[in-house]
């Protein structure tokens, strides 16, 4: 692997969008990213790579170029192997567990209508079940910024394709932060739409009223087209909700909270906390009004997801397999959910009645502000940690996305300046559902401030401004 | 008993405070209920009464009669003993379990700072857990209409208290059908608020997911009153809901789905079938748009609440007493709770996927109609019928009943005409939450266009009209 000297095809839509209209063809660009995944030469990325010729001819059979009727059109992207793509098996990186989709997600097939381009299925924390992307059978991929870092998981090689610059975008799935944990070790922009914003149907589930598909991409433009073309309702999905369509809320005034000193937890890595500080502070001289608050509340919850009754629905998706096949299912994975084992009916009402409770408790506070704002992650792992003890430093990278979805809320992973010693700055953006769009224009804001390069800063240039309103966009007045 | 050949004091709210604004005083009401509770003579309503001195003195300290400042001024009320009032212990029918409240639930506190006198406590089927009244310790009360059929349950206590005259309104629950079926027996009217409308703080659960308090009362008017003073948000309670005041809504175009011929039930019952056809056809009459619909969809929630997961809810609810005592809980009761020994979380989880599931297979159903119309109950049972067997006519109480809670859905029970037999006749009405007004208003309709006098047709006079626009109310103007 050679992943720092080469300078990758520049896939951020705008100008791949500019390169076509000026006559570029897709087949060009099909030829690029197929270029770039051999130069990085990392088989832990994908599981599944689609035939290139395959995917040429479905680019050259696309109607004539038209990014208003096809905001995807020729648009690369790669999809985490719990996600169904016609043609290609999906896997959930448990081999035994493989099926052949009879086709696309509801997610992808919209994508795909827009114009984009499936290259491949992406290596995972097996079932999705993991935030570090060591939990695979198959070869684990390198963080795209430091091979020593893990990778992140549980959307291990969704993020890292994205942070090579081997596709636009990429789809991950989001329990537990697995859309927002590799986004930040990964230095890439992770989306955690509303629940219910993105059809799961042709997903595995991992816990069926927490997951969300996720989007990674390297600017927070590219991330606000996918989700903009992937969200709609679908009566075949019961958790699919009808929500409006995002739009951008550009809303001038924000207040908005962070954990204070006393609750922040950074496990003695000062310079991820002096990261923080100092990412918190260019808000304030964005004009954002940033107040501390105690996340104690949130770290509550946050227990309910793994000591409380939800690791039953990850058995409930694994129970089939774990009876027949028990071995096939990752020695970690196999351990974590056979804790639900244990756990009756009564325990899980009675997991439902504290978090009713817990919710109850942050409600004043998810009022009080326009969004809470957190580091992504307390601090960072390398693989050395991980081979040493599996499960502690996972547990430690959740820190500040496990409550994310037990309590409803949609959350955006954006890169800030790199700390002291290089490592990526990420802060995660996190309001109450619905609010897709105030994340959105805010982390817009951030990337434009800090001008980080993306991933490992080779890869990728520079991210291309938001369009304030873009296609089907409505800019929402200030409500706050 | 010789309950049929007196005449009870008129203690609907429009009489009673044209009583007050007259020049009577409390007292002699009090002195009225007192004197009918002796002159019923059925130790089976109430499983506690207040000292009548004791509900003097605070009538008595009650501030001048004002009855827009205390809707509810004067008005004598009964409590389901599974519901706290200050003073007395709350059983849930269950002497081993009773404790005695520090305050008075959250709704009983709201009724009496508008004026309403708590009476006394009522009995239930133990735990709230049947559709009978008959699984109680104490002595099961008698019909208030014909002594040979069951009183209904759980709530059987306070629908007789109101069917007798004794009080203007009673306080019951409804989980599965307990605020309805006994309306439905005793020829009265039942609401079933939207779930979270009513807190249940000072409530003693069933399924607390699935709980709410209900309000039985002669005529539409008084329960409407009730629930306007009883409804409001309640930060304790984790399952309040910040839901709109209820206000009517009388819209004129109204088009409601009724169960088609195929899937009604009635077990051979061919006089309430008649019974039914009647009404709906009043209803027709009334300019009201009937469609029929196949419930079956319906009857597949309906499976869940007993079959599904639900019954955990009641473990949870009874698991410290059932650990120390089991015996002292209801046989019947108990045979049905400890089904729930065999249900894992994973149990759970499941039942939740597949509620979504139906949930969003009778949506369209839900979106279609105004509002669902159902007989209240299939067919009627004798106490000797529940001696034989105390389950299965139980379970066919609930046909119409067992699925509304599930499907968030609020409901009204209104007596309509006799059947040819002379049994009372009840619609319940069903819409989704929030509708409680829209309910109401049509009930409304329905009762006056009946004629019926409520309970056994001696006790209360003929039900005061609803006023189409009272005080905390807004006519909302049609919208469907």
């Amino acid at each position: 692997m050679n992943v720092m000297t080469h300078q990758a095809p520049d896939l951020r839509i705008g100008a791949l969008h500019d390169l076509y209209a000026a006559g570029t063809t897709p087949d060009t660009v099909i030829a690029a990213v197929y270029a770039r995944i051999a130069e990085v030469g990392d088989p832990g990325i994908f599981i599944a790579l689609r035939d290139r010729a395959e995917v040429v001819a479905e680019a050259m059979a696309l109607p004539p170029f038209d990014p208003e009727a096809y905001p995807l059109w020729g648009v690369p992207f790669a999809v985490k192997d719990n996600i169904d793509v016609e043609g290609l098996p999906t896997t959930a990186a448990c081999p035994a567990f493989a099926y052949e989709p009879a086709e696309d997600a509801f997610v992808v097939a919209r994508l795909r209508a827009a114009g984009a381009l499936v290259i491949g299925k992406t290596n995972l924390d097996q079932f999705a079940t993991g935030l570090v992307g060591m939990r695979s059978p198959y070869a684990v991929p390198f963080n795209a910024v430091d091979p020593e870092i893990v990778p992140g998981g549980s959307s291990s090689g969704s993020a890292v394709a994205v942070a090579q610059g081997i596709v636009s975008f990429a789809l991950g799935t989001d329990t537990a932060g697995s859309g927002r944990v590799p986004a930040a070790l990964n230095n890439i922009v992770g989306f955690k739409p509303s629940l219910g914003l993105l059809s799961a149907t042709g997903m595995v589930p991992a816990c069926r009223t927490l997951d969300t598909i996720s989007i990674f991409s390297a600017g927070v433009a590219d991330g606000w087209r996918a989700l903009q073309v992937a969200a709609g309702y679908d009566a075949a999905d019961a958790y699919s909700r009808d929500l409006p369509a995002p739009a951008l809320d550009t809303r001038e005034t924000l207040t908005v909270a962070i954990p204070d000193a006393a609750s922040a937890k950074f496990f003695d890595d000062t310079l991820q906390a002096e990261a923080f500080a100092a990412a918190t502070a260019r808000l304030m001289d964005m004009g954002v009004t940033v107040e501390e608050i105690d996340l104690t509340p949130f770290y509550d919850v946050a227990q309910m997801l793994y000591s409380g009754a939800w690791v039953a629905e990850r058995k409930a998706a694994m129970e089939d397999i774990m009876a027949v096949e028990p071995d096939v299912v990752h020695p970690v994975t196999r351990a974590i959910v056979s804790a639900a084992d244990r756990l009756t009916a009564v325990d899980a009402f009675r997991g439902f009645y504290r978090l009713a409770d817990l919710r109850r408790a942050v409600q004043p506070v998810l009022e009080r502000y326009d969004m809470l704002i957190v580091p992504t992650v307390p601090t960072f792992y390398t693989r050395a940690d991980l081979e040493a003890d599996p499960v502690e430093p996972n547990s430690r990278f959740g820190t500040y996305t496990n409550f994310v979805n037990l309590l409803d809320m949609c959350g955006l992973a954006v890169p800030t300046r790199p700390r002291s010693d290089g490592r990526p700055g990420s802060l995660t953006l996190l309001a109450a559902s619905g609010r897709d769009g105030l994340l959105a224009a805010l982390a817009a804001r951030i990337e434009t401030d800090a001008a980080v390069t993306p991933g490992n800063g080779l890869a990728i240039p520079m991210p291309l401004p938001l369009p304030t309103c873009a296609r089907n966009e409505t800019v929402i007045a200030a409500v706050g």
